[in-house]
Parts: structure tokens; sequence; C-alpha cells
């Protein structure tokens, strides 16, 4: 298990020399060169990774789900009430959650971690206590997190990706769960892209025109407080701990390791954005080993893969989190590795070139 | 084994009561209303196809590839030499292709069907010997099929679908081989929807501008012909077999079977596209049980799609064809069906709504 600070110190570039290699056989199989797409992307980027072509497929798959409150659910940005974050932790921990049925789909194993659950969560199989404080302060008005539970948090997510990996994990899945979280997502979106609020707040869960107003209107004095306090916007350690949560930091953490461990790791949606966002403002290393998705339907989302340069893989209206898009992506992930791997040459076939 | 004639007589339409509750319960499922997306449309669907609430999951599934060939390829349309289709053929028999990987990938057969390849095709496992003839005419000049050859062309895949389903297959993956097949589909394309031929015909498998400009003077030329000939455009049957191929035919066939034993038809690409507008302007009653799996690159696809509202899961930049993109989307279709019947509801989770 590793440190945050020890999985960044851990960052390397990826494997050009694979990833050119598998670019070149892609262009030897039975296929006009280039009609897979994005899948030949991928599978490119897959090699990269994993310094080896063709890729070795993506699999076993993890999700790992972290939970967190969040202090600003009471400026009203959302009509679930907080106690829903708890009972949805009990609902992953029974297997009867979206994510839960989808990862069973793809073949794709779940941990829930409690990262910062402000009510007490109940022991269960696939739950980890790690939780770092009952909740946020209200980013409204203070920092989100102190540096120091800031710090806390990106050392759970980095320590259970180490932990997947080392049991054999060779894709992280990023999945979320808490109240509010859209808002802090648009807040760090907002912070690290320097987009306007309203063009990075959504509707979330689906919120009416008051609820909104308010959510975008707390996100922009937000960032503008954070603008005006120690570190301003240039240091993403502060920014990450005055806009974000507990979960969000620790998919920070999480996708740093993950990167750091040499698997590729698949972003969802708006949180999962907020936090690879955090995560290469911190080490821009992790980049090449992520893999966006899904487009989630919140705006800030798209805005935040735009900032990076991430097409995702899907676009099906989703805005559900849990880890649900970036799960449902899988398959199309594995597909792009055992193409590689498995279809036949013009040579080996007997099949004439153009 | 039914004929087409038969299919189209025992097209129903949907259940409407199934999807109606599926929409109902799809809301009382631990989730935001709606927050599954395209997911939700796509279990609506199932349920209304199927007759049941939850829908079943559509497997197993079973991919027909349809292989013919196309006099038009002597007006220089393809870079691909016709003797390619043939040695595809093979290698689908051999499992080498992109479409064997991606079936087993999903769980899916792969049966492939010689319905118009020009050269003889070895016998083999998995391969269906059907040709109604060695290649179409050119139909540039003259009606690709007469009507008879279209309507046998056409109970081949009426045949090879109820063969499926009756064999227990429960979702159908419209598959696809013939160099120079996408100069056809782009001609039946402008003719069922009333695009222009610079509209709806694309560089297919990757062509430069001179074979780019002859494909849309062919495409332009068919269609007038056709529109000057007996039937004209308003004859669905007359054109198929004036601007089609032994291919798309059976695809329309195929598909039409497949709506008649009410299971779910995943559409490929931009052959299936006018393979699906074909059989929709011979019977309507198909269109509700048809899936789009994937939005290919080329234009007519889309347009082809937006012509009958379907709107495609997938959108991966793909332009291969073989049913390779309705192979990919089956997992999230099949997820669909998974998340309604599988997911707990608010009650039966204790989870409070908003």
């Amino acid at each position: 298990m590793s440190t945050f600070i020890e999985a960044a110190d851990a960052l390397a570039p990826i494997d050009h020399d694979a990833a050119a290699a598998t670019a070149a056989h892609l262009d030897r199989l039975t296929k006009p060169p280039g009609s897979l797409g994005r899948l030949e992307f991928a599978a490119i980027q897959l090699a990269g990774i994993a310094g080896t072509t063709p890729p070795p497929v993506p699999e076993p798959a993890g999700v790992a789900v972290f939970a967190g409150d969040h202090g600003v659910v009471v400026e009203g940005v959302t009509p679930w009430p907080a106690e829903v974050t708890a009972q949805m932790v009990a609902n992953f921990c029974a297997g009867g959650a979206a994510i839960n049925v989808l990862a069973r789909h793809v073949g794709a194993s779940v941990v829930v971690v409690d990262v910062g659950v402000a009510r007490d969560v109940d022991d269960a199989p696939g739950l980890i206590q790690a939780k770092v404080a009952r909740g946020t302060a209200n980013f409204a008005y203070a920092p989100a997190m102190t540096l120091e539970q800031c710090a806390l948090a990106l050392d759970v997510g980095a320590s259970v990706a180490s932990e997947q990996i080392a049991k054999g994990t060779r894709c992280l899945i990023t999945g979320d769960m808490g109240i509010g979280n859209t808002t802090p997502s648009a807040a760090l979106i907002a912070a690290f892209t320097g987009r306007s609020a309203v063009e990075v707040t959504g509707r979330g869960t689906g919120i009416d025109d008051d609820y909104y107003a308010r959510k975008v209107s707390v996100v922009e004095r937000a960032v503008q407080r954070q603008r005006l306090a120690p570190g301003g916007l240039g240091d993403p350690l502060a920014v990450l701990a005055s806009l974000g949560g507990f979960e969000i930091a620790a998919l920070a953490g999480y996708i740093t390791a993950g990167a750091a461990g040499r698997v590729p790791v698949l972003i969802d949606g708006v949180i999962a954005v907020a936090a690879l966002l955090s995560a290469n403002a911190l080490n821009p290393g992790v980049l090449p080993y992520c893999v966006a998705g899904h487009r989630s339907v919140e705006p800030g989302a798209s805005a935040g893969l735009a900032a990076v340069g991430l097409i995702p893989l899907l676009d099906l209206d989703l805005r559900l989190g849990e880890g649900s898009g970036a799960c449902l992506a899988l398959p199309v992930l594995q597909a792009a590795a055992k193409l590689t791997a498995e279809m036949a040459t013009f040579d080996s076939a007997g099949v004439t070139e153009k």
C-alpha cells in the first residue's frame, strides 16, 4: 500500500515504442486501415500503458466507489437528503445499486470506501472504513477540508488503488457517492479550467431552476473565495482542499496510484473528471494512463475532459455517477485489446490488400 | 424457417403495456429518475419487444454476416479487389476477422451466409451456402438484381433469422461483407430519404478524391435511372432490386423476420441502415424492433438513422461493417435489461427519496 506521495514519485512515462509497434500492427490486420476508429487509439494507449504489444486485455477490473458527504448541502443545492449517502453505501454493500449490476455484468469487482460519510456506516463485506471526517465543511464560506484532511483522503485513494493492483486488478474504475457532490465538482472544474460557474454547473441528479440558481451562485462564490485565499487558484492542493470533497480527493489519489502502477484508469462522470483535473494539476504524468469512459450529461464533465484533451468512449446521456458509465465502457476497452491480439493479418489469412 | 412474406405477415405491434410498466418500474429503482439516460429507453423498448417487464436479457445473441459481390465495382468506386469478399468469407469461417473477435468477446455466435459472392466459396463450419447469383449487375446502367433475385435474397435473410430464433437466439446482430457495398447502400439511402448523392455518400473503407468523385457520380446516376424506371422511387421492392445488393436484401429479410419473431435486431453501420430503410419501406412494422448499435463514420448511416428516428447507442468512429459496431453495442443493451431486473428499489433498499 503506497501513499499519495509515493505514487506521485513513481509516475513514469508510457512506453512509446510499444504504442508505435501496436499502431503498426493494427495496419496489418484484416481490415481497412483505421476502420476500427476509436478502438485503435484505445489499443495504442493500452500498449503504451502496459509496455507490451499487443496490449494485455485490461482484466480483471475493479471498481472503487468512494463515498463522502458535503457541508455545502445546507445551501440548498440538492433536494436529496444527505442521509442518502450512507443509505446508498449500504445499498452498494448489499449489491442492489446500479454499479453493482453493471460490475457483475462486465465481470468487475466492487469495493466501497467510506472516506467521509457524515453518518456511521456499518461494517459489511466489500466495505473499507477509512473515514477522514464526517463530511466536509460548507465550502461556500471556508475550505471544505484542511490541507491535512485532503492529504489523508489522497492517501486513502492511493492505498485502495495500490491494494487492488497488488491483488491482480489490471483496470481501475473510478466510482463515487456523495449527495451534493456535483457542486464541489463544478467548483473544481471551474477552478482548474478557468471556465465560469454557469458554464460548468449542471443539474446533477435533476434539479429545478431555484436549486440551480443557488448552485451556480455557490460555485461562483466559492471559486472567488479561493481565488483570494492563500495559494489562490495556482496551488492545486489548496484548490482541492478548498473546493473539493473527501471522495473527490480520494479519487485523485486513486487515479494517481493507478497510473503509478501502470494500469489503465477508467474515468467516470463529472465527479471523476473533477478528481482527474485535480490529480493532473498535482501531477501531469497521470494523464496518459487515463481513459474517459463516457460523456456525462453534466456540462462540467465535457469542459473538464476537453481541458485535458480526452474524448470519452461512450455518450449515453448518463448522470448517475457511482462509476456506472466507466463500467459500461470496460467491454469496449477490452475489445480494443482483444482485436489487436486475436485478429488475423492480411498475410496469415491470405487476404489481398488494396 | 419462414419466407420473407410469411415474416412480413407475422409482424405485430410491440407491447405498450409492458413498455409503460417498465418505465414506471425504472422510476422506483435506487437512482435519480432518468439518470440512466439512453439505457432507460433501451430497457423500455426491450420490454415492449418481449412483452414482459422487466424485459428479458437479450441473450444468447447471434450475428449473421451476409456476403455478396457488386457489379458496380467496375466503375472504380473502391480500390479493393472484389476477390477480397470471398477471402474475407474464409477469414470469417476461420475466426480471424474483427467480427469473430468481437462476437467471442460478447458471447455471440456467428453464421456466415454466401448470398451472392462472385467466386465459389468452400464449405466450412458456420457457413451457409445460399448463393442467389454470382454478384449483382452493375447498377450504374441496369437494376442490380431482378425482382425474382431480390425476393430470393429476402427469403434467405428471413430464413436465417427464423432459424436462429428457433434455436433460441434472442438478439439478432446484422453483419455484412461485400467489396463495394457502401455504394449501393448510399444509393438506397438516397432513394429512401430523398437526400442527394453527395449528402449520403462517404469514403467507405477510405478512398481518395478520384474514387470518391466516381462513387458520388454513380450513386447519382443510378438513383436517377431508377426514378425514371418502372416503379420509380415509390415501389420499395423495385428500388431495393434496382439499387441494392444480395447481402443488403438478405439483411432486409433478416431484420423483418427478427421483428416478426419479436426479438431485438441490432443494426450495424451504413449497409445495415440501407437494409433497415428497405425493410421499413416494405413493412414499417419492423422499426420498433430495431436498435441502432452505433453511428458509422459514413454520412449515409446518420442520414438513414435520422430518417427513421433512431439514435445509435455507440459512436466510435467505426467504418468496418461486418456487424462490428452492433456487436460492441450488445453489452450496453444487455446492461439495460439487467439494471431493470436486478437493481433494488427505494423501498426494498430503505433509501429515502428526494
